[in-house]
């Protein structure tokens, strides 16, 4: 599988785009807000020299609202922080990156209107934005040497390059790591992650200029060792619907000890330790936070209608992992397998608390 | 009509795309070539101070075929040149800018195989590129100050950014300058030829390093004063299949009268004019080449088969203009019109001559 060719969050607008559903996703930024915001403050009353141009880049940045709702909140951070410090309006050099399958046309042309909307918010006099689209992987140099003040990237990381070789028919009857895969897959997955994230730190550190900053937010798990049974329960439950569909005949279950997710959720210390060393970046903060699936009905549903979590998350789930799904199981099957993972989703959050791990964790450029 | 709105030229890569049609533009980017190939060498002659990183930009840069052709001929020249004086392969930043309405998507999708083909032309050690797609208008700020070092464009600038206000039901019977326009619209089309391509030279000297060069090819006309009747003879031309509807009843009159095309084909002398008036660059060179619209058959055709150039001419101008008329006119009326047009294009070369006026303009920044 060539993750780089076929990931991409599903498109457009429509009731199962990625735009559409991303509201858990906006979630987890808002819980590591504060270790951004306390990055730039930092960042800004460190810095000696004065700011003419600030250069932001947003890593794996999709194209829903979220993307330009993490960009709103930076720059009037910056802006904020600049006022008080510098009293002089900048200009801010915007990279947003994401993989070539990702829908750059729509981001583009929703930017004039956001533009408008952020002046009208924090004043026509804030400085100027130039706004650039990166297509690439960042598993590799996307940026000139020492060009970056800010990184940020959420909800990113967990998407390795791609599965590690020879996992294919290993991890029998799962499509990712689950209470039956044999040591090896759990292992094979593992250094995928250290080999990726790896080389991730080494381009960032060749790009970001030193004392420059760079918080990421990964999809992880807990630090339990060794990990508990559900390694990612979104993804056990994926994995029972699919099997349910191998017992009823709708897919053959060759089919399913070929496939393997390309994800791999940390633990903090995994992270942490994987940053030490690599040796380009101090680490200034990891903070592990868990998020609610049942988290569609507070302060981030503003319609006061009450909508079904379960329903919401599963509908989330899909739109991130259906383009991934598709070119291996064929388009057929992908209704009925997100009905049942739907239902399953329900019954589940009826009985018990599900949670997603999310790890933050806040970086300066040696 | 807001032209940043509506402008862009066919998508995609069906029969009437601009991907498909757009033989014309390269042959113009060909005759050009020389020049941009001069500059690129004086550009690194004169250069003190050693390269690392090269910011290009291609402004109004499209998404078809010349887009990639252009940029790799920039990269072998620059390596070519590179290699023999300082001998060291550096970094190039490219910058693809156009109107958000272009399809970068479809651009960026492109640049894995663009990569890979460069890299097999030239030699993998030429040096790392970084592709960055800038979507907005070129009458306006869309990079940081003194940011770039060598700026391309071509075919764009006698777009111009709205008609002048005041000019609806002026210009009656026709869709551009014609033989029955008043004076006063050839005069609002000139005034705002020089509003925008003063405020385009202004922005690039603010953006471009001192030194760095700039050239632009422009769709223009001969310097004859006072200019011939047909001031842009393709023009004359979809004005008259457009008249020819009229009188079958299938278009308006009226809105014939309400519709101006946004372009103004200047002379090299209002071109030269303009530098020397704004003032941020110098002039090194104006050249003025004149392209055949019967250029199908030589060496741009591959193939070896005969193809009706008339045909393919006309297919061009509808890639190109077609986006811009079924707004006004409406879908329905656009296949009749371009069959008219093309019957009439092929009426005219079989008579005569006909001919594109380029003027193309080497700049170096003060």
């Amino acid at each position: 599988m060539e993750v780089s060719k076929i990931l991409h969050m599903n498109s457009g607008v429509g009731d199962k785009s990625y735009a559409k559903n991303s509201l858990l996703q906006r979630k987890a930024m808002s819980k590591a807000w504060p270790i951004i915001k306390e990055a730039i403050e930092d960042y800004l009353c460190t810095e000696n020299t004065p700011i003419t141009t600030l250069s932001i880049a947003d890593l794996g940045c999709s194209s829903g609202p979220n993307t330009l709702s993490i960009l709103s909140d930076l720059i009037t951070q910056f802006h904020k922080i600049i006022q008080l410090h510098h009293n002089k309006p900048i200009q801010y050099q915007i990279f947003f990156n994401d993989l070539p399958s990702n829908d750059f046309n729509f981001l583009f042309r929703s930017l004039s209107k956001f533009l408008e909307d952020l002046k009208n918010q924090i004043g026509t006099d804030f400085g100027t934005c130039f706004f650039n689209g990166v297509p690439g992987s960042f598993y590799g140099r996307l940026f000139p040497n020492k060009s970056l003040h800010f990184v940020h990237s959420s909800y990113t990381l967990h998407w390795l390059s791609k599965v590690s070789e020879g996992m294919e028919m290993v991890n029998k009857g799962n499509i990712f790591i689950n209470r039956t895969s044999p040591k090896n897959v759990i292992e094979g997955y593992y250094k995928q992650f250290q080999k990726d994230f790896s080389l991730f730190l080494k381009c960032r550190g060749e790009e970001i200029v030193s004392g420059g900053r760079m918080v990421v937010t990964i999809l992880g798990r807990t630090d339990e060792s060794p990990p508990n049974d559900d390694f990612c329960y979104t993804l056990t439950l994926l994995n029972l619907a699919i099997n349910n569909m191998v017992k009823e005949g709708m897919i053959r279950e060759e089919k399913v000890d070929r496939f393997n997710v390309p994800n791999f959720m940390p633990s903090s210390e995994e992270v942490k330790t994987e940053v030490l060393k690599e040796g380009s970046f101090i680490v200034n903060r990891v903070e592990v936070a868990r998020i609610d699936w049942n988290s569609y009905n507070d302060e981030f549903n503003q319609s006061n209608v009450f909508v079904d979590s379960s329903y919401c998350y599963a509908k989330c789930i899909r739109s991130v992992f259906e383009p991934l799904m598709i070119p291996h199981f064929g388009e057929a099957i992908v209704e009925e397998l997100f009905h049942k993972f739907g239902k399953i989703v329900k019954d589940e959050m009826s009985k018990k608390q599900c949670q997603e791990t999310n790890i933050t964790i806040s970086l300066t450029k040696k």
